[in-house]
């Protein structure tokens, strides 16, 4: 007796769709033994051949790999609309049109799954959207993507920006026109999605602040190492006065931090909680065979049962200006009086120097300090006063610093 | 209106049993908010007080936090063939008669939920279960045992075992009785599950070789700096030759390994296959409010339909004899001769060495040795054959190494 066949409709057949097909391929048999239901690509739909409604009609469930925004959303919708269950890796999509694709899932009892669509392997979807159900999320602290993570190793190891960026470019880990990642809104889209997850607040991307990675110095590596501290693109969404924070920036890390010691295109995503203290979670952060298999483990969890239409939405305030310790670097001519005025510009604005380092250089001076946590409003109009003292040779350059805890 | 209840009844009120009914309470009206339905605890079973029949008789899902074989296993028993979803932390019930209940469960198409007998909130056995579903794997290596991950970080900083062990004790990590933990027994009760998980094979406690960290001797965890590797008491289930290999030891881990960094009480589980290359989750091993967060999540999942019957076992030839790379150390007399004699004995053996480093201390001298991967049954046969030799002065002491794969 042939199996019960669950058919898959696929739109696009770029590196993950083709990766999709193959490992669904692989995979089928392994998939009916638990599962009585075998998998099959019951259609495709590519730029040059197939007609959706077609693939739609010959569908359990439909699985997008085009990417962008149209025609990905219109298909979600229209798939969602006729009550078939849809998976996705559309980070772009989802960071901006969320909302739609969630309340439209939900009006029709449909899953809508997207493991794929943040960190690649890593099923930090599923893990926030299932086991911490049961846990209140206080923090959320991930490297999201793997190029500008590669590109930073690779400074770390003494690369330029532009070596690190063009080895990138040549093993694959960047595309051509790298501005997404290096920018740091592609992290940003991703971050939108987990703080979704995590905290029920609809986030769109423009709500998230972000910072790539494009102005770092190599100098900031040197005195990243120096201070015994690692430098990473990381994403932060947390509960704080007001509401909910969004951003991604460049940041320092203590070397215990968990994600301190992820390197190259990896991902990885801690989560704080009270009741669970901090879990990580780091995998490849791409790759298509790594995506397929994530899109793959959304499919299974349809077939399974083991899926939900999306959680109504819980508005939270977004709140912009929060509090972070930073490292502020300094250039300044090496005379007397300097240090007592930064000192007293900084104490003005709050700000609280935790620790500080002055190197003279003949002419020139370097003051090195990490401060204690302050509002960012605060850093920045300390720092615009500071750039106007005629001994600061330079814009002086703030990186945000996630210290021990009591360190 | 009043919500629709989800009964939860609740088989003993020990630290993580209260945990959990606290918890429970404090996050019923958000489980509520996007379930529909509010859990609450329907009855409670102690030593003391209560009837299983009439806890049974009012849920709608059982939890089992009592631990140890018996009532626990007829109790779940019991549950299973009333139909009722049953959520446990119990690891030695389910590395001992794991296959019993999986086996009712399935004839009786009921969930059977285990989250928290593993890793503690760190949901490793839901992504085996389902994020992995789509992947084939190869490889897991885990620190599943706080209690020893928290002694051998402090070894690490200079305490002796005693006083290490001392003061787990005295901050609640350790058991006035810890040889469970130290032997390394409760970590192999772990890896049996997780192996059954990862590779569908039914594992017995009993089927997985396991050596604890009593033997340990300060000595090794300064060679271990001094090579730049870490120690850890790693579980490992891998497919090789012949089937399926599970065992716990000592190992050292090169310091770029994902499992190298994870310090105190922490557990981590690393999960390799060729489609993900690698997949590591770390938090949390154990507290009881930790472990009640997995149950809850449990508990929230079998609500959701998110969790399904256990799959059938797909056997597997369980090999003892496996492949590692070793560390191997000699006291020796420091004579001419001795270590041509040495490297002799272990090319007889296939042992081929990668490194050796020889200290001179007068009559004494130490070799220490790392080996390329080589059977532990040869390994063995070599070490008996150099403690035969007069200038051998105490007998070879051997660790399990993981290195760098193309180091």
């Amino acid at each position: 007796m042939p199996a019960e066949r669950f058919s898959v409709g696929l739109l696009g057949m770029g590196t993950v769709g083709s990766a999709f097909a193959l490992l669904l391929e692989e995979r089928a048999a392994e998939i009916e033994r638990f599962n009585g239901r075998r998998p099959e690509i019951s259609g495709v739909l590519t730029r040059t051949r197939g007609s959706f409604e077609e693939v739609l009609a010959g569908a359990d469930l439909l699985v997008e790999l085009i990417g962008g925004i149209e025609p990905a959303r219109e298909y979600l919708l229209s798939a969602i609309r006729a009550g078939k269950d849809v998976v996705t890796a559309n980070k772009q999509l989802l960071s901006q049109h969320g909302e739609e694709l969630f309340e439209t899932a939900r009006e029709h009892a449909v899953r809508l799954r997207f493991e794929a669509a943040v960190a690649g392997a890593v099923p930090v979807v599923r893990v926030l959207e299932e086991s911490l159900s049961a846990t209140p999320i206080e923090r959320i602290h991930g490297i999201v993507n793997g190029t500008t993570n590669f590109i930073l190793t690779e400074m770390t190891r003494g690369s330029t920006y532009a070596e690190a960026l063009a080895e990138a470019q040549r093993v694959g880990y960047a595309e051509a026109d790298p501005s997404d990642d290096v920018s740091g809104r592609d992290a940003a889209a991703k971050m939108a999605i987990l703080a979704r997850l995590a905290f029920g607040c609809p986030v769109h991307l423009d709500d998230v602040r972000f910072e790539g990675i494009e102005q770092l110095h190599g100098d900031d590596l040197e005195y990243a190492r120096e201070l015994g501290l690692g430098l990473k693109l990381v994403g932060t969404a947390e509960r704080c006065p007001g509401g909910l924070s969004v951003h991604v920036h460049p940041t320092f890390l203590y070397s215990g931090h968990p994600l301190a010691s992820v390197s190259g295109p990896f991902n990885a995503v801690t989560v704080e909680s009270e009741t669970i203290t901090e879990l990580t979670m780091s995998g490849p952060g791409a790759g298509g065979r790594q995506t397929a298999s994530a899109v793959l483990g959304d499919v299974v969890s349809v077939m399974t049962g083991g899926a939900r239409p999306p959680a109504p939405p819980l508005p939270l305030g977004l709140v912009e200006d929060v509090q972070s310790a930073y490292y502020l670097h300094l250039d300044v001519a090496d005379r007397p009086g300097v240090l007592a005025s930064v000192t007293k510009v900084l104490g003005e604005h709050d700000v609280s120097i935790k620790s500080v380092v002055q190197r003279g250089m003949g002419e020139h001076a370097r003051l090195v300090m990490v401060t204690h946590p302050v509002l960012d409003s605060r850093l920045r109009d300390a720092v615009r006063r500071l750039d106007e003292f005629d001994f600061v040779r330079s814009t002086p350059r703030t990186i945000r610093v996630i210290e021990e805890e009591f360190g």
